[in-house]
């Protein structure tokens, strides 16, 4: 797949490393345009730097030019801050000097709400996709290099945080040069490079994201994204960077109709179903956080912590009140906090001598600021159960430079939950400057810490079994599919559907469609008492409450006797329906019932349910949901996300059900899935009956409906 | 009840109002003791301060007694800073001089798991209460009276916070004058006194919390509480505090065991249920809250808020981005943000001239910062439906001026989410002066309000109902019990069981306890077929796995069958089982099978348990919790809590049952419960069936466990 190609990426390079920048539409007044300039003209030396605007002769001390066609050289970078009708004229300009990549802060697009804005926006993505002039923007703000101090920028904000490895891609501007920039200096976080993408005509979040993948000095990709303009690009994305190593932390807006509303008047993107994108982002290894101070602490944890030895973690502070809040809001993520060997309590006994608690987490009073501590946090760290130690305390600098010591020469993770003030003192600004990953209260470090450890397990399991492919359709599928496409329906009946399903290898219950009573009843007696017989038609979806099921017939007269009432009954319901005939079926018993399912997500494709059967899908909503296809471990994972799984372990005295068995059959539904993409509108197979051990599975029932 | 003395009370008054203090190991070192003269002596002119000693003559320039007996006035306080086995000889000298307050800094007593140390706290408890010289402590920091700026304290902690009308009282001291008040500083909240409470020998959260009801210069109580020393006394504080109409807003530790370890550790105070103490916090309007900023934001909201005219919320944002977020998670709290009126959209639509978004969020882009957001934000709090006005930005000065000339002229709630840096500027310290509600993040001022409109709802629907009390037993009740206590057994067969929750007007099924198979048969024609027989024997608690139970008998012949079937069952599973006879049961269906219990926590008394029948009680837990005894509307809550009530409500196509007769049973249920407190073990009423509407519920099985 071809989705990003050589050129756009060159764009994009060129507008983080340009040589050269026209701000066309530069003023003197410190608006848009004039507050570009004066950050570009802080890059002069290094950027070529050029205002264009017909309107002034020269803009804060340098020349202004009429045009972009009169610049002496062929910018790298053409930055627009003209009014919105003017932006497609511009950019025609600028494509014809040659420039091959533009930041559009313009507004006055499909954030207005309007169909003419938007289609003027169409018009701008098109010429940037057909002409090679790749754009960023509209209604963005620009972005920054922080790395190389190359700011292409309508933001006042100064970029003083500090140099570091977390790549930071926002739609919303003022989102990324507001609370953004603002946290990551507080946080002495080190960024890469910052980005807001705006509208996204042309260049979006994935775009920029897939740039970051191949820079070396990126080693966390941190975002905030309203709406995916395209959700399965994002998805290739997240794979890419699940091979590369480099985490994707992102605040995902969606989480409520408020949001979706509020996002929708602001970008126009539309937003899929925010249960749908959780499951996703567990898929595909994205962490999801919801807010500022958490995407800028854990993307700096990810950045400045190697993968955890062991997941275990080790709690140290100066009081047992702290101690006590962290290890709860540990032990509520979920974290092992590992008992202590004998020889780790000998030690810290041994310093501590009856003051404080030796234990995980340590209370370890006053010696957290003394010449001891170093020998206590090592007791902690050296633990074999031991991946991460956290010290929560509100150190003297001595206790600081003991901890930037123990991270040099340990290979295990050090963190720090900072109990003072925010306040800059010499102690914070030492561990922001240091890169210590830093952490304000219990329950944020317990988070950022089940993030890190999470990520890389994730990260390992995900490498061994690989991206799930689904197969090329073979013959029979193919075949199968054509059958029933000429039937020219949108609904199949019970027979077809199943039908189809089979044909993905999914076992059906043994079944014969009769045209008539006698070879319904010979059927029963080939297939063996009790049977089922149910109405077989596209045209009653709900065969119970239309009075077309009976159960448990035991005899070739009961067969009689449920064909006829079958026949009056659907009659009764639907006078017009199309009637195969009467579904003769075995009579399955036993089992666990669960549902599976698959629709299509508008933006992001082929979804997999599975679920409960009977009241408890409807009553505890109890399904599992992942992108299409999956691994057979993905399969065991959803059928273990499901509360009501713990019926197929045997229940109450029953016997263990086959889950191997159903695990198959999601592998299989999952390919069906992505090979029927476009051609299919939903599946439901409700239920399929989980038996013993052994015994496999049997969808009992089946609706198909395909598309148009 | 008088859990509270006057005497009581009048010393914790002097603790934080002392005219005279005596520090007994005052020292010149800063150590506890020395730090305790210093924070003292800045109190000079004001409070009379002595140094106690032998082992100097003057410290820090003030001179030092010998003993306390010595002093020339009796102390009003006595802070003792001494080794811990001085403590009880020092808390006996203040008594011998006439001191009736002391706080006990000195730690080593029960903290250190020591079964010795232990002991002798208690003897330090003892004499406190026998002696009426009530302490604070031991192992705790001091306490602090804000307002009037007296601190007895061991912290060397300044205490330059904003005087304001949020009590703190916190078991460890190392957080209170620690994380606690130095995010209050920073945050620029308003305390009023700020206790550190220690191991609470004597005086304990629930004895401080009492007292700062009775202040009327405090408004809301915050606590951090790793373990309730007197869970009831809490219950009690947390009743009046509804009354008084003060919100108590709590971090409790125990919400995962690797807490409820290291708080055992730390201040071995025992932790009761975690899932019960969030059950009871909502049941009596207490806030529980994770995290430090989250106690300090939220108390800070609630005292400089009034009660919410209207649920409804208004946002209004400089930046498109922080507007969906903010929404975003808004309406994951359940947040309302009315859609504006034509009206307010006409005034801001004027102002915005095509630019941002008029809305809820309102996208005001640069109008935030000028002449016209007055109006922006009146247009949005004067909204009908709007009680709350929540501004995202990190505005100019000018916009803050706005901001608290708003406040000053509204009725309405108004608070801040600040988007920039946590550093100090211009704008941010004159909200902090002003009282200004502040967040930092957009979910952290979603749950903060989410807490505050609920609070309020709460506060307005409970001081409506009232708290339950349940009457004193009556004489069927009385006889009913005595009878049953008579038989000298812990467990109770079915039908005595049913016989103790019938007295409390629990309807059971119709039944009759036959001691032959005639008079089986009697009873079966009597009650009329179908019915069902059981074994009824205290010994056979499990019935249906001892074979003891049939169902839907038709005739005297399958009861006399039926008898002679569990009488050998019987025997075979328990030959020396107790055995009534034979229960002849009316046989009920329809319906919807729940469960009813009682059990008894150790620390926090009678509990009632709801929850859904059969599978779903045991694969989703999904029960709802209340403290004893509960009112009718919260019996309606407990229903409505549990998912599995929908299938009350007439769940595919059935009728809807009778909620209120169901209510009603957990009424008398909790009253049960009270009553025999100490007297009952557990008792578990499964199934409770819930009939159709106006056919009541009847208890199908029953199962008594009294104490013995």
């Amino acid at each position: 797949m071809t989705i990003w190609t050589k050129d756009q990426m060159a764009s994009i390079h060129t507008m983080l490393n340009p040589r050269s920048l026209a701000i066309v539409g530069a003023t003197p007044r410190q608006q848009y345009g004039g507050r570009m300039l004066n950050a570009a003209l802080k890059m002069k030396g290094r950027v070529n730097v050029y205002a264009v605007n017909p309107k002034y002769d020269e803009i804060l001390g340098v020349k202004s030019y009429k045009s972009i066609t009169d610049l002496p050289e062929t910018p790298d970078v053409v930055a627009v801050v003209v009014p919105y009708n003017h932006v497609l004229s511009t950019l025609k300009e600028a494509h014809a000097k040659g420039t091959r990549a533009a930041i559009v802060i313009s507004a006055g697009f499909s954030e207005r709400g309007l169909s003419d804005r938007a289609d003027l926006q169409g018009e701008v993505a098109k010429f940037a996709r057909e002409s090679g002039l790749r754009i960023s923007g509209p209604n963005c703000l620009g972005l920054a290099n922080i790395r190389d101090d190359i700011g292409l920028t309508s933001s006042s904000r100064q970029m003083d945080g500090v140099t570091g490895t977390v790549g930071l891609v926002c739609q919303s501007g003022a989102t990324l040069f507001g609370p953004f920039l603002a946290r990551a200096a507080d946080s002495g976080m080190g960024l890469s490079y910052v980005v807001s993408t705006g509208n996204e005509a042309d260049l979006d979040f994935s775009d920029f994201a897939r740039y970051l993948l191949d820079d070396a000095g990126t080693t966390v990709i941190a975002g905030f994204v309203e709406g995916f303009k395209n959700a399965q690009k994002f998805i290739e994305v997240a794979k890419l960077a699940a091979e590369r190593g480099k985490p994707i932390v992102l605040i995902k807006i969606g989480r409520s109709d408020l949001g979706k509303r509020a996002a929708s008047s602001h970008t126009a993107a539309l937003t899929g179903s925010d249960a749908l994108y959780d499951a996703i982002c567990k898929q595909y290894g994205v962490i999801r956080v919801p807010s500022y101070d958490d995407l800028l602490e854990v993307a700096q944890l990810l950045a400045q912590s190697r993968k955890p030895k062991q997941p275990g973690v080790a709690v140290v502070s100066h009081s047992g009140g702290i101690c006590s809040l962290t290890a709860d809001m540990c032990g509520q993520q979920g974290l092992d906090l590992p008992v202590l060997s004998e020889n780790a309590l000998g030690v810290i006994n041994g310093i501590l001598k009856g003051f404080g608690w030796a234990a995980n987490p340590a209370d370890v009073t006053g010696k957290a600021n003394s010449d001891f501590f170093p020998a206590i946090m090592e007791a902690m760290i050296n633990e074999p159960g031991v991946g991460t130690l956290a010290i929560a305390s509100a150190g003297k600098e001595q206790q600081v430079d003991q901890i930037i010591a123990l991270r040099e020469k340990t290979d295990k993770n050090v963190a720090y939950m900072w109990t003072g003030t925010r306040d800059a003192s010499a102690s914070l600004t030492k561990l922001k400057a240091a890169g210590v990953p830093l952490f304000y209260t219990p329950d944020s470090l317990a988070r950022g810490l089940r993030h890190l450890i999470d990520y890389h397990a994730w990260h390992e399991k995900r490498m061994k079994q690989g991206f799930a492919s689904a197969p090329a359709m073979n013959a029979t599928q193919n075949e199968t599919l054509t059958r029933l496409q000429s039937l020219k329906r949108s609904a199949l009946s019970e027979s077809e559907s199943k039908q189809l399903i089979a044909a993905w290898g999914v076992p059906v219950s043994m079944e014969v469609c009769a045209k008539d009573v006698e070879t319904a009843v010979k059927a029963a007696e080939k297939i063996g008492y009790p049977v089922v017989l149910k109405a077989d038609s596209p045209d009653i979806p709900h065969k119970t409450e239309a009075g077309v099921v009976r159960l448990n017939l035991r005899s070739a007269d009961e067969v009689r006797t449920a064909h006829s009432t079958i026949l009056a009954n659907a009659k009764k319901h639907a006078p017009n329906a199309n009637l195969n005939g009467v579904l003769v079926q075995e009579m399955v018993s036993g089992g666990v019932e669960v549902i599976v399912g698959v629709n299509y997500d508008p933006q992001l494709g082929p979804t997999l349910v599975f679920g409960s059967g009977g009241v408890m899908v409807e009553v505890y909503k109890d399904v599992a949901m992942r992108h299409c296809p999956i691994t057979p471990t993905e399969a065991h994972e959803m059928i273990a996300e499901v509360k009501g799984a713990k019926l197929l372990h045997g229940f109450r005295g029953k016997p263990a059900c086959d889950i191997d068995a159903l695990a198959d059959v999601l592998v299989k539904v999952s390919h069906l899935a992505v090979n029927l993409n476009g051609q299919l509108a939903e599946l439901d197979i409700n239920p399929l009956l989980v038996l013993p051990e052994g015994q496999g599975v049997k969808a009992v029932d089946a609706l198909v409906a395909l598309k148009g």
